[in-house]
Parts: structure tokens; C-alpha cells; sequence
């Protein structure tokens, strides 16, 4: 059924091409709907989120922003059974005995906010919430960094089709896929990845490698931080707090990563450099 | 003073070029603060922000959030005087006889949230705040629409050195800036623009387009519908909830917007195509 008011039916778009050449088209766009991620009957945020991997984002989301902690603590993710919403509600229900780190939730300001930042009324909360990570023995040869971002590229199913997909993924030091999500938007896909580890059992995630496909701001250091994350790699620019934040964590920071460069803002340390 | 165990000094960074030759480097990093906005001495956003056009940015977050309706309904706009946050509070003050509209940004769930679409419980709701945008008598032409990626481009200072800024722009239907904002958000780098064009007291923008350098997603046009901008353009993907909405709100959405071609998703009635 179109519609002659817009010109445009449903399914359709017009393609403006080189030289003004106009065609009706269908556009496989990025799926955009809200969620709702409760701890039993207390909605703790709704997010704006692709669908898919929903069960990953609400234990992500959870973990990341620090109101769940503990590596079994969650008994269980389900959709609701009174659920209206076309599935976009998720009910998470804690073990037994067990709270959500209300207090902690409170601190970070997430209670009504799925973004990692919104509502954080005091930075210095964040910071202290989580403890620095220390550094291993382990470290990771540049080669492998340099083969990251193909790695993300090639795990990736929506971005190549719509063009408008975020991707976070989880590799180990040898280089080694954990899990790569996507999601319209950046954070999510960081927290589908982390919900996917936390799943698996596989918190903290030392000797990891978060590498994603946006900006590497402060708040996706601070889920990093949260899942125990040591190296977070971008394709693009991180921001002076992600730097100034990771240099305090013992986070590190690897920006523009676009082979063959790449740039190390912060505790280089875990890096075999050519010599 | 530098840090040994960094390896890297403050100010420094490492740059890993081809061929893996190494040097230190001086980075300029987009800035990124956490900005809190109160009216008068309630908190009502925290949001993390490129500094500077403040102002901009909490008036204009406050309208396109619901809570500001009324063109000249702000009495002032400052920093506190008891601020010991490095300038990072500001505050807003109505009109005499004014409360700022905390049913609508309840029900918006923008309280502690700076991101647009973070806690909305209700989509529906936002769906509801704003009128639909009727069509004007004034259409756009094709060549208009194909200058504002560059003009946008003209008007940026950041980009083009840090590489990690988004752009918002405003322009008339004969393509005439009205305002370029920058900042590390999407969601601020729109509120900036639409402060400026509030503070110059030209709200409701009809006969106005939103230029942006990201995404089109839903938060998108919901900011730009509170400004009452008709038209959206953007040099990236659009979501399906930003096309859905902006075929409900009246809104012309205009995507992938890389001149010679762009793609149409609503509304074309307001664009003049080539025959």
C-alpha cells in the first residue's frame, strides 16, 4: 500500500543518483527499537537498541554499569509471559538471595539510562567503582593488532549491507575471536559482547582485546573497566577523558588503528613494539 | 612530568607508522567533560560533552527534551557562583511564574539522562509531544541539498584536526548557515545548534534543514521535530525507526547524503527533483 502523499510507499525510498537520475529503491536499513531491561518487576533502563542478541545487551548493560558483579549471579533472562511489547522487554531475575547493587546503580546514575554516561552525575563515582587492572605477563605482538580490524570486519554481517551498524568485538592476545556484536548503537554493541562473555562464564576478561568500530569515548572504557578489559583498540579517535581515564586504570589505548598504523595513547606496556 | 611506567608522558602519544617505525607524538584529542544542567537548583541532566557553547548546549537540550517549550521562556542562562567543577555546571533560569514542564520531561524520562532516546520508558510518548510539521510552500532544490555535506564541512574546526567530532548544522531552504555546532556527542552537537537558533529566538526552524555528519537515528528526528525542523539530512545510514518516524511526524529525511547522489526515505513533496 503506498502512499501518494509522501510519494513513497512503504518498503520504498528514492535513490537520487549521479546526474539527477531518480529510482524507486529498497533500502535495508539498520532495525531501530526501544527496550526494557528489568530486574524483576523494577524496570532499570530502556534502550534504544538493533534487535537480536537481546538477552547478551540486558546482562551487558547490567554488568558494564556496575549493577550486577559477580560471574553467576544471574539466574536467569527471559521475556515476560504478560509481555504486549512485541518482545522488546527482558526480564533478568538475580540468584536467589541476591540484590542488584542498587547503590551502586544509584552512583553511576544508570537507574533510568542505557547510555554509559547519561545521568552519571558524578565521573569521579566512576572511576572509583572499579579497580585499576594490573598488568599480566602475557603481551600482545603488533601483528596482532594489525589484523583486528579485518577480523572485526569480517564478523560483521549487518555493516557491509546497511552501512549504519556499530561493531564491538572481543579477541584474545593470540588474536582469537571471543564474540563480535553489532548495534546501531556503540554501546550496545560493547555490551551484547561483554553480556555474551558474562553468559559464557568468562569475566573478568583479562588477556582480551576489545576492539571497536566507533570512537573509543569514556563510558566504553568504562564498560571495558567493568568486564576487566585490559586493551580497548579503536578505528577512530578516542576522546582526552578516555585517554586521561585509561592512563589511571591501567587500561590500554590504542586509537586510529587503521593498518598499517595505529597510535598508543596509554600504557603501552602490553605491546610488543617492533624493536 | 612524564610517567616511566606509561612509557608515555602526558601530552605524548605513540605513533606506530608503516613499516612499524615508532615515534612519540603530540595528539589532539577531541576534549570530553561531563557537563551537568540544572534549572535553577534541581539537577536535571548530566551529560559528557565537547566544552564549549555551553549555553547552547543546555538550552537546547531543554528544548528538544520537552522540558523548554516557549521561545522566551529562559531568563538567563549561567555558570553558579558557588561552582568549584571547573566550570562544568550551568544554570538555567526561567521566566518568572514558569516550572520548567517535569510532566513532560517525566513522562520524556529525560530527568538524568542527556542522550535522546536513554530512559525513554514510552516511545509512544515521544511520538505524541510534538505536532506533526505541515508542508510549507517553499520546496528545496536538489543542487541546495548537494552543497551541505561541504558546507557543513567549511564550517567545522575540529574534524579536520582531531578526527573525532560530529557535526550539526542548520541552513535555510536557500542553503545559508544559520549555525554549525560541533562536539563529541551526536545527540549535543544537534542541541548546540538548536540553542544558538533558540537564544536567537528563531524557533519554531521552519523552512530549516538539520545537516549531520552521523547517523540518522530516531533521537535524531526527535530533536529535530521539538525544533520543528522539516527537513533531515544526514551523510549516513538513517535507522528504520528514524524512517518510520519521520514519515509519521511529516518530517523529510534525506540520507546517505554524498553528493552526486543521496537517498529519499519521507516525505519528497518538500524537495525540488529533477524532472
Amino acid at each position: 500500500m503506498s502512499d501518494p502523499r509522501l510519494g513513497i510507499g512503504p518498503g520504498q525510498i528514492i535513490k537520487h543518483g549521479k546526474g539527477g537520475a531518480l529510482q524507486f529503491s529498497h533500502d535495508e536499513l539498520t532495525r531501530e527499537e526501544p527496550m526494557e531491561i528489568r530486574i524483576g518487576r523494577k524496570v532499570v533502563a530502556t534502550t534504544m537498541r538493533t534487535p537480536g542478541h537481546d538477552e547478551e545487551l540486558a546482562v551487558g548493560f547490567l554488568v558494564t554499569e556496575g549493577i550486577v558483579f559477580e560471574q553467576g549471579s544471574i539466574e536467569n533472562v527471559e521475556r515476560p509471559n504478560d509481555s504486549t511489547k512485541n518482545n522488546n522487554v527482558l526480564v533478568v531475575t538475580l540468584k536467589a538471595g541476591l540484590k542488584p547493587q542498587v547503590s551502586a546503580s544509584r552512583r553511576l546514575g544508570t537507574i533510568s539510562s542505557s547510555c554509559g554516561l547519561c545521568g552519571k552525575r558524578n565521573i569521579e563515582a566512576v572511576r572509583h567503582a572499579f579497580a585499576p587492572i594490573p598488568v599480566g605477563r602475557k603481551r600482545v605482538p603488533v601483528e596482532i593488532l594489525l589484523r583486528l580490524p579485518d577480523a572485526l570486519r569480517e564478523n560483521q554481517g549487518d555493516f557491509t549491507r546497511t552501512g549504519g551498524v556499530h561493531a564491538a568485538g572481543l579477541f584474545d592476545f593470540d588474536g582469537n575471536m571471543i564474540a563480535v556484536r553489532e548495534d546501531i548503537g556503540r554501546h550496545n554493541a560493547v555490551d551484547k559482547a561483554i553480556g555474551r562473555a558474562f553468559l559464557d562464564k568468562r569475566l573478568p576478561l583479562s588477556e582480551t582485546i576489545l576492539m571497536v568500530s566507533g570512537r573509543a569515548s569514556f563510558e566504553i572504557m568504562q564498560k571495558a573497566l567493568a568486564g576487566g578489559i585490559p586493551i580497548v583498540a579503536s578505528v577512530s579517535a578516542p576522546s582526552t577523558l578516555a585517554m586521561e581515564f585509561a592512563r589511571e586504570t591501567g587500561q590500554t589505548l590504542i586509537g586510529f588503528l587503521r593498518p598499517p598504523t595505529f597510535n598508543l595513547y596509554s600504557h603501552v606496556e602490553r605491546v610488543i613494539l617492533p624493536a
